[in-house]
């Protein structure tokens, strides 16, 4: 390709900035992409991304179902599909579902590539530019970046332990903007760690009720508790305007981009017809794959295991940070889900702190992350810990600790 | 599920409309979805899709290269990756490419999903409502459809044998609309099989310049020409300004979802911008599977044996339409790709005839679904002839034939 330079040069690339859209303004370059690229180094002690743990991804799982998928079905896997995805997976979703309370039919469902693909189709469907998302403060960044490139504003609320204080929805539901939607991740919140009670939830129908808007709630780690009584999902509570979404990407893998959205049969057509301009249909094989894996039953034996090996890897977290760090410093304690979300002492904050890690080969996101316009979590940190090992786990707390004393002191 | 109605009726559902976007105003129920539910239908011979004859899908390649991937990079395979796409299966299509003269680097390479991601990220990039994007007419509906939802207005501009009469470009962007992006389907058409020749592409190139606009150079079947000599892609011409999108739907398998966009590098940073919103990233286990298989060299192989069967079964279907159609009839004689453009007699309305046509047990696209806003193509219709085997070709043509001879007695 030695050429390449050659013809690159030759005519002088054009200015491409001023022929975009007026969105584009609201697309940024990620800061978590930054640190995950440091991610890739090989020393690093990554508490940064949202990986599962590699070690346990069912490989053999995966070999057999292509085997037998494409020895069985291969003309089909490697067809065209429907872009509502393919039925008999979407019938064991509704029958996984039915276990959790929630009961649909395969036409309440739609399968996207990955929850991202979710987020980015709510946003192409209900926003118009300058509409304005209700999300907790701190929030998922996916679904700020998915949101914001639809020119979308944020009316965040605060988070207690018990996730987004939804005592304070009224009042800004009454302060006259046309508020739409109101987004929570009521189980093992991204980034807090958070869970939010029976109570709160139909507190939170109630409201959307009174007020008439669609709630949307974000479920990646539903299955992924490791202590305390199932909660009752809200699109159970308030099936009408529940738009529930979930995803293969923690309980198989995420390297397949394999999500579903639940929803009224009305919504669930627009979100094809959306989907099917924006890519058509999501990938039959890798489909076809994941159902034969679920038919024969591996999912639930396999959750089983990962709920083990995550909630020690919490523990340990947990007790490295009780151990390791400044006293100042708290912390929540997740009853499930990927991650914990730390404060630091008066004095320091995250968005410094991440230069010192990464020198010390440790990687966190910093708070800011997570709030809408970068205005908040000047103190705080999101900790994975799904994917380092306990023992790594353990050091990484410890380096941290040290660059925290060492600001202190 | 019995439970099922219970809970879905038990609360009224509410009302959806009125909460959506401005843009789901332009996203309408596509009329070939509608068709090719009825060619699920097992007896009928559909020339109405695009799709590739599943009997040479290669599914023990397919095989092969997933326990390869999984025995040797399965933990990577089923792990979170870049936005960008597999490094390795862009520098394979990198080498692919520099042997048509497009010579370009991996960074000027973005993977997604299939090629309708690529026309949605387009619209995503470059769309405000009522932005005019200048397409041939007819086009390929897809783009029709992805760009409708940005609230894209259309300038159309008519084909003749040489695919979009360029001459006629001066005039609309003299129009004093602000144009900023001309889409082009050079090699095979779709839907209307003609191929642009070189002076047409270097004049294209040439006003492109002059009117400082971008060219979107739509490129599926570039690999499956059948006879004639290659012609150098419009990127080579203008890599200064062109958008370069391919896939590997039409060589290896739509079923996996797996294209590619190239393009300069700052525009490149930007589609990565849109798509990480969009879904984060493109499957990484399925772009393993396709670079195993493409590093092998079996790409190659399997296209010479594609272009063999897909032109034998052109051949059926042109040789067929003479010997079965009424006189009148007009078509092309596509160099190559998978599709036929015909007209029908005087009186006859394929929007009428594809009522009869099902009927028959045949399916095709009637020509009015690849103009913006339907309005043309009455007397066209697509015939796709890669999908149905000889002997149905012969046959689905024939009724055809005999649906239209009724029609004129």
């Amino acid at each position: 390709m030695s050429d390449n330079k050659n013809i690159i040069t030759q005519v002088e690339d054009i200015e491409w900035e001023k022929r975009l859209a007026q969105r584009t303004k609201g697309m940024k370059p990620s800061f978590i992409r930054e640190i995950l690229k440091f991610t890739a180094r090989p020393k690093i002690i990554s508490f940064a991304g949202g990986l599962p743990a590699p070690d346990f991804f069912p490989i053999r799982e995966f070999g057999e179902a292509c085997k037998h998928v494409l020895r069985t079905q291969g003309e089909e896997a490697l067809q065209y599909g429907q872009t509502e995805g393919y039925p008999p997976l979407k019938k064991f979703i509704a029958e996984m579902l039915s276990k959790y309370g929630i009961l649909v039919e395969t036409d309440n469902i739609i399968m996207t590539n990955g929850s991202q693909q979710a987020l980015d189709l709510i946003g192409k469907l209900f926003i118009d530019p300058g509409d304005c998302m209700i999300t907790s403060a701190p929030t998922y960044l996916g679904a700020l970046q998915a949101w914001e490139s639809y020119e979308a504003r944020f009316c965040p609320i605060s988070i207690d332990d018990e996730g987004m204080m939804i005592d304070d929805l009224p009042a800004i539901l009454k302060s006259g903007h046309d508020h739409k939607l109101v987004y929570v991740l009521p189980n093992f919140h991204n980034p807090a760690g958070t869970t939010m009670p029976l109570e709160r939830r139909e507190r939170l129908v109630e409201i959307a009720r009174e007020y008439d808007i669609v709630i949307i709630e974000d479920d990646p780690y539903g299955e992924l508790r490791y202590e305390g009584e199932y909660i009752t999902p809200i699109f159970r509570l308030a099936p009408e305007r529940t738009i529930y979404l979930s995803t293969f990407s923690k309980t198989l893998a995420p390297g397949i981009r394999l999500a579903y959205v639940v929803a009224p049969k009305p919504i669930i057509a627009r979100f094809v017809q959306a989907k099917q301009g924006a890519d058509l249909h999501t990938g039959t094989f890798i489909q076809m794959v994941v159902n034969d894996i679920c038919q024969r039953g591996f999912l639930r034996q396999h959750v089983r295991k990962l709920r083990e090996v995550y909630s020690q890897r919490r523990d340990m977290m947990i007790d490295a940070i009780a151990e390791h760090w400044p006293q100042e410093c708290t912390y929540t304690r997740p009853k499930g889900g990927l991650f914990l979300w730390a404060q630091t002492p008066e004095g320091i904050k995250t968005r410094e702190l991440i230069d010192k890690a990464l020198e010390m080969d440790v990687a966190f996101v910093p708070g800011f992350a997570f709030y809408p316009g970068g205005l908040g979590g000047d103190q705080a940190m999101r900790l994975n810990f799904s994917y380092a090992n306990e023992e790594l786990i353990n050091e990484g707390i410890y380096r941290l600790g040290m660059a925290m004393k060492e600001e202190l002191s």
